[in-house]
Formats: structure tokens, C-alpha cells, sequence
């Protein structure tokens, strides 16, 4: 190859990257929105078919289940009562086909009678990606309460400490 | 065209599209720091010389409106006695020169006697920008209060329904 | 040269600027989960040898004294009852091999008697940055408290009043 065909290939493989790093913010980002909107199938569909939504109280396998969750009698209490599910700025380590991406989340819940808020979760997540026909999805996010337990420390070291 | 020459056309089209993402971001990530800080015109400088910023409370048309909102005496007395504006990671649709954001916000205000904070509101955020003589600018920003109302969950849901 | 090289040089600088506003949002969304996983060297290794991190009660010069931060007995109580070191999303400026990169902070605690979390502290975030053999590292992160004192606003307004 010339020079400058070497050069292109190597930028490609640069703006490849970029490119997944930015599509993993963009499902992340559109878990909140898609939650607090009642967006059962949106929400769903940012998981692989088999994809696993991992949280303390328990698993959700599969869309079904997750979709169950967002149209559930509790779910839909929060929603229209006033919540946000605020999830922040994701730490994101990209290797080939895989990824993982480390954050906290925050659910902020409206008490309907005061009308006060209040940060009734703090949460430390893990969220795993794959690449499938060409297109990221969640296969796994796992959720831990951030109120002192280990197993929500070891999810934000293991995110931090395999690639600062 | 050589194929060289094809490939970097395609890859200058890709860089393009990451490099508004990251515009986009830019300016939703000036607007909490602005607005806090009561740098009016960095704040109304977000917006074009016509765009508007629609709250639950009202309306504001223009840049001069902008600025008034952050000069004015309620806006001042947050700051004054410690406020922030977070705004949330944006989920990012981008169509040519026009875009669209969806993200949460809150606004956490601090009693100046108590000394305490609380989560004054948690909002729902839809804006939307224009590329203006090769500048992103903010044509329209709404946001409605997550309190259960429904056009709140419609700002959420319109931003992720349509890319997801 | 040729113009189609002359373009791929001109790509390549543009590639450079995305990676750097890329891994400054990876330095900075780093933070949390290492801090609050008490991932001491994670969190001093994001600072170079001799960074500074100045904060309203005092400032730590160097990894060893942001490392002590994190093995302190008030950080581990924190991190031990519950608590969430959350940084919003970055307004990044970047100037060839130094940056800066604006935000707010928040610490949620959870009372463990109680178990209510509470937004104990809102911060305004000013990064510093600088290059060093091809790594970006944190030279100067200064924090001050959102509670209506000036410096706070400062800040925030420099950050933004730069760059828009």
C-alpha cells in the first residue's frame, strides 16, 4: 500500500472506535428518557433478545421480562406520580466486539401527597455490551445499591481499576 | 475516483457526524455552568437570535428574554444562596443541520437558613438546534416537570421512540 | 502533495482533537466509581505525579495525599454507609497539549441510621489537564462549594465564558 492508503486505513480503524464509544452513550442515554416515559419496548429493545437486566431485588431474562417491569403496576406508580431515573456520564472501556461501561444512577421519586423529592436510590452500575449484526446491545447491566454493600463497590472498581 | 480517494470522502462524512455529537454536547454541557454562574449572555449565546426556551412556567422568545430569566431577582436569589443545574447526558439525533437532545435535568436548590439542599425539580429536556453559518445553536428548548404530567413522559418518549 | 493526502493530514488532525475530548470524558467519568469504590491508586493515577486537587477545606499536592483522602477514615465511613460521588458531563476546551473541562458535582449520602439518602454537597468542578508522553492527566482539579459563595460562580462562568 502507499503511504496515504496505510494512513486511511489506520483513521478508519480510529473513527471505528469513536463511532462505538459515542453508540454506547447513545443506548445508555436513552435508557432514562425511555424508562420515565413508560417506552416499554424501547427500553426492552436496548437488550440483546436474551439480554439480562441484573438489580438487587432480583434478574430480568429476556425482553418480555424487562418490558413486564416497565409496564408493572410499581413502575407505572412512579411514573405517574413523578420520578426520573438519572443515569450519569458512562466510563467506557471498548475491546473488539465487547464492551463495558461504568456509572451511578440516581432514582428520584416525587412523594404525591408533599410533592417533595427525594433521591430514594443511589446505584452503582455495570453495563455489558455486544456487537450483533453490527449494531451494540446491552447483554448484561447489573445493579447494585449503593448503601454500603460490597458487591456495589467491587462493580464500580472493576470498571475503573482494569483500565486507569 | 481512485478508491482511496472514495474512503476518505466516506470517512470525512463520518468524522463530520461525530464532530456535531460532540457540538451538540457542548452546548448542553455550557448551559448548567452558565446559568449558574449568571453568565446571562454565555446562557442566551446558546440559544439563536430567535430561539425560544419554553418552561412549564412560560415561554421566553429571544436572547434578550434569555438573559432577562438569569438577571432576574429569583433567578439571582438562587444563585446567590447555592443552586445547580445539572444537566443530564443527552441522547443525540442528529438529521443534517437540524438535531434533537432528550435528557433529563434537576435543579437543586439549597435553603439559605437550613443549609440543606433539596431536589427542587426533576424536568424532562427536549432540545432542539439548527446549524446556523456552520454553528449549532439551540432553536428550541422545552422542558416539563416530571410530576406525573403526561407531556412530560411525551418529551422523553418522542426523543427515544423514533431512534431506538 | 497530493490533495487527497493533504485531506487524510487534515482528517487525522480532526481524529486527534475527538480522541482527546473522548479520553478527557474518560479521565473525568473515572472519578466516581473510583472514589467511591475506594479505588485509592485508580483515583490518584488519574492526577499527574505532582497534581494538585484543591478543594474547599484544603488542598492535596500529589498522588501520595489524594491517595490518604481515600484511605481516610471519613471518606471510608462515607463509602462503608453509602454514598455517590456523582460528576455531570464535561463543557471540555482543549488547547493543543493542556484542557479544561467545566462541571458540577454532587455527593448523595445515605444516612445509615436512617437510610435516607441527601444531596450533602453541590460543587462546581474546574479540570485542568495536560498531555504528558501522549497521556492525558489532571493537573488541577478545583472545587468549590455551590452554597452562594463567589468563587464557585467563578468557576463556572470562566468555563464558559471562554469557549462560547
Amino acid at each position: 500500500m502507499t503511504d496515504t492508503s496505510e494512513l486511511v486505513a489506520q483513521l478508519a480503524d480510529r473513527v471505528q472506535l469513536l463511532e462505538d464509544k459515542l453508540a454506547i452513550m447513545h443506548i445508555i442515554s436513552a435508557y432514562g428518557p425511555a424508562v420515565d416515559s413508560g417506552s416499554a419496548e424501547a427500553v426492552a429493545g436496548l437488550w440483546t433478545e436474551d439480554g439480562v437486566y441484573d438489580v438487587d431485588t432480583g434478574s430480568m431474562s429476556g425482553r418480555a421480562e424487562i418490558e413486564s417491569m416497565v409496564r408493572s403496576s410499581n413502575h407505572q406508580s412512579y411514573i405517574h406520580g413523578g420520578c426520573a431515573h438519572l443515569v450519569g456520564p458512562p466510563h467506557i472501556a471498548i475491546d473488539g466486539d465487547t464492551a463495558v461501561a461504568t456509572c451511578h444512577s440516581q432514582l428520584v421519586l416525587r412523594d404525591t401527597e408533599t410533592g417533595v423529592n427525594r433521591v430514594a436510590r443511589i446505584t452503582a452500575n455495570r453495563w455489558e455490551f455486544a456487537r450483533r449484526n453490527g449494531e451494540w446491545k446491552v447483554t448484561l447491566r447489573t445493579n447494585r445499591l449503593l448503601d454500603g454493600r460490597a458487591d456495589a463497590r467491587d462493580i464500580l472498581a472493576s470498571g475503573v481499576t482494569a483500565t486507569v
